[in-house]
């Protein structure tokens, strides 16, 4: 993988004429530069040349405009807790970061709609929609911008019951190439819930990560908070009972909120991170949503299921704070495996499968790793057949790295054979384009090159992500 | 608008070289062109040249690379459902009927999926999938194929809770143009039920139109059959007090699974033709989903909500045969209505807007059509703020004709003010063309014509649909 430090510096026209527009908004001081070549990844920072803190759309147009004129690459920045190293400036060139462009622009309570600015992050909306007893549901742990959730098509813990990004986004705006003028905005939809209105642009600049234009406002679908929440845990001799339970649920279509499993090391690890008091064997963490005569069946339905797998020691949890507790623990998960290794970093596999090869696909992943000594952690959003491993690896020595390489190869093939996806929600970066490949076979990687070569003939948007290393 | 009687017939070298591959399959006859070149849309048929009957993948990709080398224009055609005149050769060329394609090609109840040919019709599939305690939602009224369904990116009655074909497609097999070869089959998903692996090359082939390539295989999200079912029709004392009791129960975040408006109008005619025994008052006709007690309380709770808004006659269908003679009541209504006046056509909106607009989109083009004294009715998927206006026109009278377009057009640009969509689920086809650049603008479609340019370079995939009147 090239390092951009061996990249010339931008040269002095194109300098020049970015300090001309914008001023001090430019920075191409290393410090900044560094902390914008970096995600969540285990890769080393890759700098961009200079930084752009984008004010507004306008700036967007003039940047995608100068990026055309002087061949520029654009990387798109948000709160950088992407995990496949999308945001890594492999050939050099300006992040845009758009962290300035948080506005919530409207919301429309009755309409169950609110359109934002591509830098405001998931809590900051869910905190101006409660007042409206309104909340947006996606919520991939990280307190990520909702461009960047776009840009991955990110899910999390809720998808289970109200979708991933692609079902809640309802129309984006996007700055986008244009041979003529250098750049332009387009609209990919209206406030309508649902639209037969040509191709589907929406859905495809969401998860487009950065490579086909710059999104600059999004139109969300909301959902009134739940007239009733509670959340419970529950504890199963082996993963394997866990996952089936949660199975069990999603085929009797239990309408589940949220639905989790931590294995014995992801909860070792949030406890000694949290103080919670839980029991290190293996655990799903659940939660429903409803009235609370809905609520109370679905917890009773899924006791009985859950004990007819061997699980036990129900613990429930319907105070807002002990619910709170719970999922902040949960999300947690990833940062406290990290500390459970000082200096270590994660290597975190992303499958998804259809459900009923769930169980055999986490089993065998974890023989792989029990065999191969690396310490790991397993969370899983396994109502949606998603589970993430997380390899445990010195960054110093190259030994762990292959080992985890290798074991994730192998698990990615595993979820292949199985009729999976080597990514449930982090995104192809520059990680898993030898995944995408195998996944879905060259010829449907030529359409989406086809696809990029037609929105940007010149290669500059986010370059060397998704399929660069493929063809 | 051209028509295809001017056009000359296929040349001798074209024919031979179809005739040599496909034998009996390929039909030139008169009675079979005519067929193929019409749908449910008020225009006249537009025959293709000639009608494959396919029998399976190889046959299309056969008929691409033929049509390629040749330049024919290629339309594939299911149930001949659709409303917006996809299926009439304005451009000549060969109907690819896929009729024969109809074998579903496995049924997944673990894991809640179906993989079918395109052929497969929704009652088809249903019917296979009950006995496994399964069901397709996607319910567009006409007893459509699945591949059509995808085209158009359908949605109907139960929408509101399960979605439309953007939701319930995992994956697809396409053939597309290829430069080499003449054709390529492509595969754009996997049996995962998320994944953010690449372009989402499902969602741009869903709601294609054809335009793109030919959908030859069809992954779907099935949803188990609910526990409990009830139906229930409510009268108001007008069509706003229907739409705004619909708007609480959507904003309140009941899980509805269906909600539909029927004016007087359509009352009657389906009274009529159906014999059933219905107030000829605005009316809400839902459905409820759920546990025997979940669908009990979602009951008490709409019948409270309606009568604060003047409904009243309640009345509960909760055998399986009463509800069904409901639904088909539903269903047949664009027939009803259309028998309701011997000899005419329907022209039918299809705009969806923000559900809080809902109510001033309807009242306002029923005061328009009122005033042209036109005949005419209205069905409304109103959970998703998506309605139809039918306009019965005599197809022999031009100023009838023009009337309808003149109402057609006020109410789409009302639709567009209130940003809504000129077609919820119909699709643009020929005749909405204008009506898509004014909803999402020139640099929009824009794209989507570079992306068909990148597709299909040489334009011969359903040509003149979606965006051949723009630019």
């Amino acid at each position: 993988m090239p390092d951009t430090a061996d990249l010339p510096p931008l040269s002095a026209l194109t300098l020049a004429a970015l300090r001309e527009r914008f001023g001090e908004r430019l920075s191409t001081a290393t410090a900044v530069c560094l902390q914008h070549g970096r995600d969540e990844s285990p890769f080393d920072p890759q700098p961009p040349q200079a930084v752009l803190f984008c004010a507004d759309e306008a700036d967007v147009l003039a940047a995608v405009a100068l990026a055309q004129h002087h061949g520029l690459p654009l990387i798109p920045f948000g709160a950088g807790s992407s995990l496949e190293g999308h945001l890594l400036a492999v050939q050099g060139g300006l992040s845009l970061d758009l962290n300035g462009m948080n506005r919530i622009l409207r919301i429309d309570p009755e309409d169950l709609t609110a359109t934002v600015q591509p830098g405001v992050s998931r809590e900051q909306l869910n905190e101006a929609l409660r007042h409206a007893g309104l909340f947006f549901p996606i919520d991939p742990g990280a307190n990520a911008t909702i461009g960047g959730m776009c840009a991955t098509r990110a899910s999390g813990t809720n998808a289970v019951r109200y979708g991933t990004m692609r079902e809640n986004v309802l129309g984006l705006r996007v700055v986008v190439a244009d041979a003529a003028q250098g750049s332009r905005a387009v609209r990919t939809g209206t406030r309508a819930r649902k639209s037969s209105a040509g191709y589907d642009l929406t859905r495809l600049f969401v998860g487009s990560e950065g490579t086909l234009g710059v999104i600059t406002e999004i139109t969300l679908k909301l959902h009134p908070l739940p007239e009733a929440v509670s959340a419970a845990v529950a504890h199963f001799p082996s993963v394997d009972a866990a996952v089936r339970t949660a199975i069990a649920l999603i085929q009797m279509g239990l309408p589940i909120a949220r639905c989790e499993l931590l294995d014995p090391h992801a909860i070792r690890a949030v406890k000694r991170h949290d103080g919670l008091n839980l029991r290190e064997a293996p655990m799903l963490l659940m939660e429903f949503h409803g009235s609370p005569a809905g609520v109370r069946e679905q917890a009773e339905t899924v006791q009985a299921l859950a004990a007819e797998h061997g699980g036990s020691d129900f613990d429930w949890a319907s105070t807002p704070e002990a619910r709170r507790r719970l999922w902040t623990a949960r999300h947690r998960a990833y940062h406290a495996a990290l500390q459970s290794r000082p200096g270590c970093r994660a290597i975190t596999t992303d499958s998804c499968v259809p459900v009923s090869r769930l169980a055999a696909c986490i089993e065998a992943a974890i023989a792989d790793v029990e065999a191969s000594g690396l310490p790991y952690f397993i969370v899983g959003h396994v109502g949606d057949g998603n589970f993430h491993l997380g390899y445990l690896i010195d960054p110093a020595s190259a030994a762990e790295r292959d080992t985890a390489e290798a074991l994730n190869a192998r698990l990615v093939a595993r979820a292949l054979a199985a009729e999976g996806s080597c990514t449930g929600e982090h995104g192809i970066g520059l990680h898993k384009q030898g995944f995408l490949l195998d996944e879905i076979g060259p010829e449907s990687v030529a359409l989406m090159r086809a696809i990029k070569q037609a929105l940007d003939p010149r290669g500059l948007f986010n370059p060397g992500k998704i399929f660069a290393a493929a063809g």
